[in-house]
């Protein structure tokens, strides 16, 4: 298992459109797949009002993208922690502006409307070289 | 946006074998990629001695599997809400046996030796129908 570098996790976030935003609500850590889009260092995150939104504003949460192959058995996963805010109107013109030029689309149909931004504190990553796991068969299992 | 059954949650969890685990930690929800296989209704994890292992071990934790297609833009998501136990010899040795029956290859290399049981306090899942979702490219963009 390799650390990915800041440069790398970077790249690798750009790369996708999915991702999934972890809150703390209702006692749990609760995961949800969202759509994003990055903004310089920042998550874009375009949300429905509810728990998401409610638990992620002003708070802790992570953002986790991966891409991981079955068949090989190699991927990636870059987890970023940061803090959540929902862009409003007492935010800066300019800033509305650019987050809503990212273009983000709801994950789910009926979720509009409500923008998020993760402002991270730090983003890690790791990487599985094809080849470092044992084959998805153990061959043992027809001895 | 459809709201999935238990039994419908149930039959997607038992088809994939890569999930999400969120655990409390360093003040976040944090968010790791790992193997796992069905035991019953109980989901079973395999993972290193560490961070994931040190918060999840009788704590609320939620289990997090996605199957999500960026080209029709459909797709689930299921989230497990739980209590996870970390596996060892206080326990039954029937239940030992069995969870290691599953199989569960660690999702890293050096992840070794360790066992945790999710068992699922509830599980909610939604599903995202092709064309419910506006096209990835907005139209508008060319007006």
């Amino acid at each position: 298992m390799e650390e990915l570098s800041a440069d790398e996790c970077s790249r690798l976030l750009a790369t996708q459109e999915i991702g999934r935003l972890a809150v703390n609500a209702e006692h749990h850590p609760l995961v949800f797949p969202v759509n994003y889009a990055v903004d310089g260092t920042t998550i874009v995150i375009r949300t429905a009002p509810g728990t998401k939104l409610a638990a992620a504003d002003h708070a802790n949460v992570t953002f986790e993208v991966d891409e991981i192959d079955r068949r090989t058995r190699s991927g990636w996963s870059v987890l970023v922690r940061g803090v959540a805010e929902e862009v409003g109107p007492g935010h800066r013109a300019d800033l509305v502006a650019r987050t809503e030029a990212t273009g983000v689309q709801p994950w789910a149909p009926g979720e509009h409307g409500r923008w998020l931004r993760l402002i991270p504190t730090s983003v890690t990553g790791r990487r599985i070289v094809p080849g470092e796991l044992p084959p998805a068969v153990d061959p043992r299992a027809y001895l």
